[in-house]
């Protein structure tokens, strides 16, 4: 598996959409317009038996007949027909295809039967497939967009840190648009449907070396390449957070995973021991999936000090990010005299200086931004959780900077928990334009810094043992290989 | 403690303003002009020795000098100067105070000696107080907002079935802004800092009564008065809906807690014990008491049936609901046949009829009404859970009616989940108007619904005991009461 075989999917210098279609509605009429009307610097061609044009170009009847090499497929074309048009990509030598159309496994055995008569067409070819039952890709910094949602409906989202690999296409697109309205950016999008060929476990092959994604997230429901994905999630997390949801945890979840993609979910506890062994971040819930993403994509990790330090105006809210935190085994930092005595100096008289550090109610951004200095000059802090309340007229939006400008000069990550109205929003969004992740209870922006230090620890285990082992072999010539492979159910 | 003796807080003839300033960022000027520009039918007065008028209104001295009596006086001045403003209230026979000013006993000694010194002053008089160290009170149906925070940075909510009670201001602050933009409503908020003398309890008894709460919200960190706040829940709880989050439970939280409103703050386990005992629901995250509280406030009990039926658009969604649902020990409903005949013949092949049923990627309206039809009249569903994802184009707006009709015809508790971006907000707020919950995960709506049954199963164990009780007194004559109270901490 090489780094670059899936190029294709992400720079392809030509598509041919088949099904592209003149109605505006149809899924092919939404995928080819998408090449057409973005920045797609490569060339795009319709292709469909009974259209002489669309969107004012040449439509070819068949992939065969369209005049240049082709890249890649985009096919949006009722199941049956799929294996025929294979033939012809294979033909054409495609190099690859991402199968939109439904209708496959997720609808029975006839569809397991389509399934396995194109696996078998493949074989030992170079044609790489993404999908069936799925909507494909979607990469911002190439304008590849095979979403057949249209733009009025699913807003795309703009190009940023987080690469996104989703088994529910729903799900999938569901995120975009959320994240699109809320200023998140996304490296890559990949819609893995049935899985027929490309899988989770080539992906994250592929992301890895993907020097444009800072953070991978994932939601399967099943993991059929169990070692597989072990191994390259490890390779992963070396380098990058990588952080999945799972579906279909229970043996109920399973069982409607099993209808909806066909395919068979593992058990929860053999998960949650493989993923951790690996370095994986799990999140239990969708609101984790998320939250995590942007801590882990846009804060550096703590240094050996983990400890947190709370800034807050809000004394409710200190204690309940207190409770959270000491809920999860998280440790508050006890601040230095000299911090204590500078905070004494510097904040009025009234304001607790303790640890949550509450600011009170008219804290203004110079209270912050002394705050701020002070705490993170501290060797004893090592994250900071800043909860800024802004219903009051106390403070201005330069409370952004002040967060901001001590995050980039101390370098410690910072996580902001704020909750609020139509101001709270803007503020929001210029905290995530300055890569502050934000959140907007006390319980997410500690679950989130959790996360962090748990991914950190996780990784300084992995540097430790393979110091160790580089260590080992080094003494020893040679030394029998530790197994260290879990007990993933073998693939049925 | 009667129903009405509150009143003068909420129902007020006359309010003085002790402290309203000309100066627009001063607590007391807005104070004021929350009342004056507001739809108050009362008089309000402004009250301040060093001026002559306020927003064009002759302004008096000093409490006395008012020319009528007066229901309720708000009082935003420097802590030192409150004790004496005290005396001048009760020689004026002034039924209600609330104490905005903060520097009492969350500053220490000092500020103690001044709550001893009024809590001394108002023993065995009519005089009632909130606070101090609070923002007070909102009420959107009596127009009494003594908010200090401008409404460009806190706008108000409107009316609504959710009463809010908050130790915290600044947390209470924030919700109410983030209850205003998402156009949630609001019943009664209040505010009571310290606790001189109102408190919780005085609260529950007097909101039990107030028909227009039908679900009280309430965050708390000290209870002082363990056991009349027991009595007072289990009164609310066989009324309405009342939902608990409870901070300081652990060590470090409560020790954060009494830097905080200098009070102590009881251990996890005997709360949660207490709670459930009073028929309290417990939330344990913010987002969990916004979360219940709307499908408590908006949605009907279930009746005996308890098991959901799950309908998406979103396979993956119906997975992680199914997983969440199992995971808390909920039961989705087995389909009657009559129901499975009437999907098949509705719905198209390749729709899952299943529960979750999956009505695939391409749903419309027409697809979600037939569903909905069905599954609520199938006797063995309890509750709906409905999860609609608006990226794609077959579903319109109106599937908004669809879901509220469906609720209204079949009477049974019905929880939305979608997530999105602007198109998804506007029909979330089309729901809340028509008082269906909706949530954006999976995980947070199924957790809404167990917050539904849990109440529900309470409610039932409640009026079984009550029912014995009565049985077992009818037979018995006099029976010795069963101690029921439990083992909360004594207040210290």
């Amino acid at each position: 598996m090489s780094s670059t075989d899936l190029d294709p999917f992400f720079k392809p210098k030509s598509v041919a959409v088949i099904g592209a279609s003149r109605e505006p509605r149809k899924f092919g009429h939404v995928i080819f317009k998408n090449f057409v009307e973005s920045e797609f610097k490569g060339k795009a061609y319709p292709v469909n038996p009974k259209a002489e044009s669309i969107l004012g170009l040449k439509t070819y009847p068949s992939v065969k007949e369209v005049p240049s090499e082709l890249d890649l497929a985009v096919i949006a074309v009722p199941a049956p027909m799929v294996p025929p048009i294979i033939d012809e990509c294979l033909s054409k030598d495609v190099k690859a295809a991402i199968i939109i159309s439904g209708g496959f496994k997720e609808v029975g055995e006839k569809g397991e039967e389509l399934e396995l008569e194109i696996r078998e067409k493949i074989k030992d070819s170079g044609l790489r497939i993404i999908g069936p039952n799925c909507i494909g890709v979607y990469d911002p910094i190439n304008h590849i967009d095979t979403l057949f949602l249209p733009r009025y409906r699913l807003r795309r989202p703009k190009e940023g840190p987080i690469a996104f690999i989703s088994q529910s296409g729903a799900f999938g697109s569901a995120v975009l648009d959320w994240a699109a309205s809320q200023d998140i950016g996304i490296s890559k999008f990949i819609s893995i449907g049935n899985k027929i060929d490309v899988d989770e476990v080539d992906i994250l092959n592929y992301l890895v070396d993907d020097s444009l994604t800072k953070c991978i997230t994932v939601y399967v429901e099943s993991i059929s390449r169990g070692r597989e994905f072990l191994k390259a999630s490890s390779r992963v997390a070396k380098n990058k957070p990588l952080i999945v949801l799972k579906g279909g945890v229970t043996n109920e979840g399973a069982s409607a995973s099993l209808s909806h993609t066909g395919s068979l979910a593992g058990s929860a506890k053999v998960c949650a021991g493989a993923f951790k062994q690996a370095g994986v971040v799990q999140a239990q819930t969708v609101d984790e999936l998320l939250d995590y993403a942007r801590t882990l994509a846009y804060q550096p990790l703590p240094k050996d000090q983990k400890n947190i330090a709370i800034v807050t105006n809000g004394g409710g809210f200190g204690v309940i990010s207190t409770d959270e935190a000491s809920g999860l085994g998280l440790k508050l930092a006890k601040f230095n005299p000299e911090t204590v005595r500078t905070l004494r100096e510097k904040l009025p008289e009234y304001a607790i200086v303790h640890n949550p550090l509450d600011l009170v109610g008219d804290a203004d951004v110079e209270r912050y931004r002394s705050a701020l200095d002070a705490v993170s000059s501290d060797p004893n802090v090592g994250i900071i959780l800043v909860i800024v309340l802004l219903q009051t007229s106390f403070i201005e939006s330069d409370v952004v900077d002040a967060i901001t400008e001590s995050q980039v000069t101390y370098g410690k990550p910072t996580v902001v928990c704020t909750i609020g109205g139509e101001f709270t929003q803007i503020l929001v969004k210029m905290l995530e334009e300055n890569r502050i992740p934000s959140y907007p209870t006390p319980e997410r922006a500690v679950n989130a810094i959790n996360a962090l230090i748990q991914y950190a620890k996780a990784l300084e285990d992995i540097n430790k043992k393979q110091q160790l082992n580089e260590r080992g072999t080094a003494q020893a010539g040679r030394v029998t290989k530790r197994n260290t492979t879990c007990r993933w159910p073998s693939p049925s």
